[in-house]
């Protein structure tokens, strides 16, 4: 394409890649999207002056964009278009941390493992800390708006992001916000563009707010015989306790990481939570008191306690090897609903009535902290008939999600998995509200098209 | 005029106020502009429909909104248009805490201090805290995206903000996000209300999310013989620790409050700093005494802590005094200037500067570790000169914080009175970014016109 060259020519060929077996491995994320297109280029920008290039020459030909961070995504939002321009980030790596300020200049392509070690070298933390944490990048962490385990206690993405470096569709950049703790003139345009999956702009810069490092935890782990003691203990920490961490796992999700740690787990268990108190020294052990009398007035049948934060980091590894373990058991489709926290315990039980009327496995962790669940719902592609039974199950969940108040998606994205849904969770005016920004800001619709709203 | 009597036949006179006394009060918030315009009406709304009542009136004929709180404003955000509906919420005042969920749900006529009586009653906590906490409302609060003393260690007001129900431009009502604690699908649009000030819908109902109550905390207050002694102290405090207020009163504030309270401070000294750290019992007196050691390092003249809750307390509400003690002194221009962290001493002794070379007093508060700080110009307006000084002054701080990388207002809002110079600090990039989604959601221009951006 004659026009291409033009781009080639202005930012290289080793930025520019368009031969397809280079260009293969940024077709899909983790979604693996059957339905991933192939690019007409793939732009691997070093910095905001080429995100600029790549916009501009987007708009001047109308040609779709996906941006790009890790490609960790679980929804399919960077999965690539047909004669798209994939702008990846992925060279963006410099940061800066100000241990006066208490703030880090980030580009998006860094780590999120990258950021928090950072951070870490000035005693500093940056909290957010998907599952994914050392494979997904700090850009497609704003892009998602991403959460985690320790979100209980310390809030998701947006809470930490203080200013923005933004390329809009047509090339413009814009610079919103900074490293003030305090800034309120103009639109609160910096956090608009949280969350936004790529549709409303590219982000090439980011600073980011930490705090003082996390003291070492101590973790509880209790089992129960039924999913209702088990969510009712949820409610019960909630109600009275600040938990660094609150995670749940099902009895499915409890066999699938035995198969693959032989840690010794009790297969029996209906759900395991596991729950961490961050609180200081004597303080953390006195939490954990009082959460594990919680576990057992709501009839545990097991608690162990540990003061020891390696011993307990043991079972937090346990739980983030959930999803690859699960995966050991067949194909995934991986849900994200979330529910008002009183509601969790029906949203639970609810997932295990649509696994056996579907007659599929659906494994469930949760940051039910949070109430956020992630249901993996297991299949065999191979049986057209389960397949199709899975794909039923996963819009189940969703409108499960939603009769109880709750989201079709709690951090992991719409992307493109879930677009089907989304008009009906947002509703008419939320919808066109959502449709009217888009349009103001990319008027072609040139941003990720077909992922988001 | 016959069409507002539609109004009135729709809403009842109690709800909708033509009588020009009864009209009086709502022209004015505490920025006591004299250029404030008198209402064709003020609609007194007591629900989500009254606001949309109001709202199509207003679209249908083409008459300017002035959203209003308590009217509590520092920036003349609810100051009256000439011929403008004023849509008042201070009728609006309910609230439903739920413990479990740690949320409420608020309508935005309640003050900030009922919002934190109402979770106290469930040991709970709403961290935001304006200094005018217990006169402003919480729909004013979510305009502004409202700080305080506490927002150091808990953040200001949109951390804190989960859901918003909110009355469009046209009348259409929106329900965004709600009591999840994470929700990514759509546009982060709840983030967006907040802090527009009333330039793109009128925030009906509010869904917050509340913390366990704060401890009770021990306090630290230092006396220094010079500026640089104390700013330099909040930085080597900020490095290190983590308190959960860090405020810095000047001379000049130091004795206006003495005059008001004669409760024993230093008038000798140049600036005093109030700090307090809210760690369990045994770590907050640890911090304490760090904090105590690094103002000994940094030249303090005196430091006295306490542990005593009710004692520090006391200290607090002297800091809160500043800004009533200052007023006894002359006619104020509230300034709300504020710096990247480590710019805050040449942010205070430029203003001292200015001071002088302008020959107007201008004592200056600050929520020091937020690098935000309330310079207040005196003036006499009865003399001319001296007013035309404190008007120079008042511009040449803004240009002063713009030129530190600073914003030209921390937590108050541009309203009218600082509206002059957002198109500098924005840039015309983002200055346009804003002036497109003020088009796309209110294409009339009817929402508190002249305010904000």
């Amino acid at each position: 394409m004659k026009h291409l060259d033009a781009l080639v020519a202005e930012l290289g060929d080793d930025v520019v890649v368009t031969d397809p077996d280079r260009m293969d491995k940024y077709r899909w994320d983790r979604a693996n999207d059957p339905d991933a297109g192939v690019p007409l280029a793939v732009v691997r920008a070093g910095s905001t002056e080429d995100v600029q290039a790549a916009l501009r020459f987007a708009t001047a030909h109308g040609i779709p964009v996906v941006p790009r961070g890790a490609g960790s995504g679980l929804s399919g939002g960077a999965s690539a278009v047909s004669g798209c321009l994939v702008v990846s980030t992925e060279r963006m790596t410099t940061i800066t941390v100000d241990p006066v300020t208490r703030t880090a200049v980030v580009q998006p392509g860094l780590l999120n493992a990258q950021v928090k070690a950072a951070a870490a070298e000035h005693d500093l933390w940056y909290p957010p800390d998907p599952s994914s944490y050392e494979i997904c990048s700090i850009g497609g962490n704003i892009a998602t708006n991403a959460g985690g385990l320790c979100c209980v206690k310390y809030g998701v993405t947006t809470d930490y992001v203080l200013g923005l470096t933004v390329v809009l569709a047509d090339g413009t950049v814009v610079r919103l916000g900074g490293a003030r703790l305090k800034d309120v003139a103009g639109l609160s345009l910096t956090k608009l563009f949280v969350g936004s999956e790529g549709t409303l702009g590219i982000v090439t810069e980011i600073v980011l707010r930490l705090i003082p490092k996390q003291r070492p935890p101590a973790t509880l782990v209790a089992t129960f015989s039924t999913l209702d003691d088990a969510t009712n203990t949820v409610l019960a920490i909630s109600r009275r306790l600040r938990p660094s961490m609150l995670e749940f796992m099902d009895g499915p999700t409890v066999n699938a990481v035995e198969d693959m740690t032989k840690m010794g787990l009790d297969r029996e268990a209906a759900a395991m939570l596991i729950v961490q108190s961050d609180e200081p020294a004597g303080h953390a052990g006195t939490e954990c008191e009082l959460m594990a009398s919680l576990c057992a007035t709501n009839n545990a049948t097991e608690v162990f306690t540990t003061a020891d934060a390696a011993e307990g980091e043991a079972f937090v590894v346990a739980r983030r090897l959930a999803i690859p373990a699960v995966e050991r058991t067949g194909t995934l489709l991986l849900e994200d609903v979330g529910v008002p926290l009183p509601q969790l315990g029906a949203l639970v039980s609810g997932i295990a009535g649509i696994s056996a009327d579907r007659a599929v496995t659906i494994a469930v962790i949760a940051h039910a902290g949070d109430g956020n669940t992630h249901p993996l719902i297991v299949f065999d592609p191979a049986d057209p008939d389960m397949a199709e039974r899975a794909q039923k199950a996963y819009g189940e969940v969703m409108e499960l999600a939603m009769s109880l108040g709750g989201t079709i998606t709690g951090e992991h994205g719409v992307g493109r998995l879930k677009r089907p849904w989304l008009a009906d969770y947002l509703g008419p005016e939320v919808l066109a509200l959502n449709r009217k920004i888009k349009d103001a800001l990319d008027p072609q619709g040139i941003l990720n098209p077909g992922s988001g709203f």
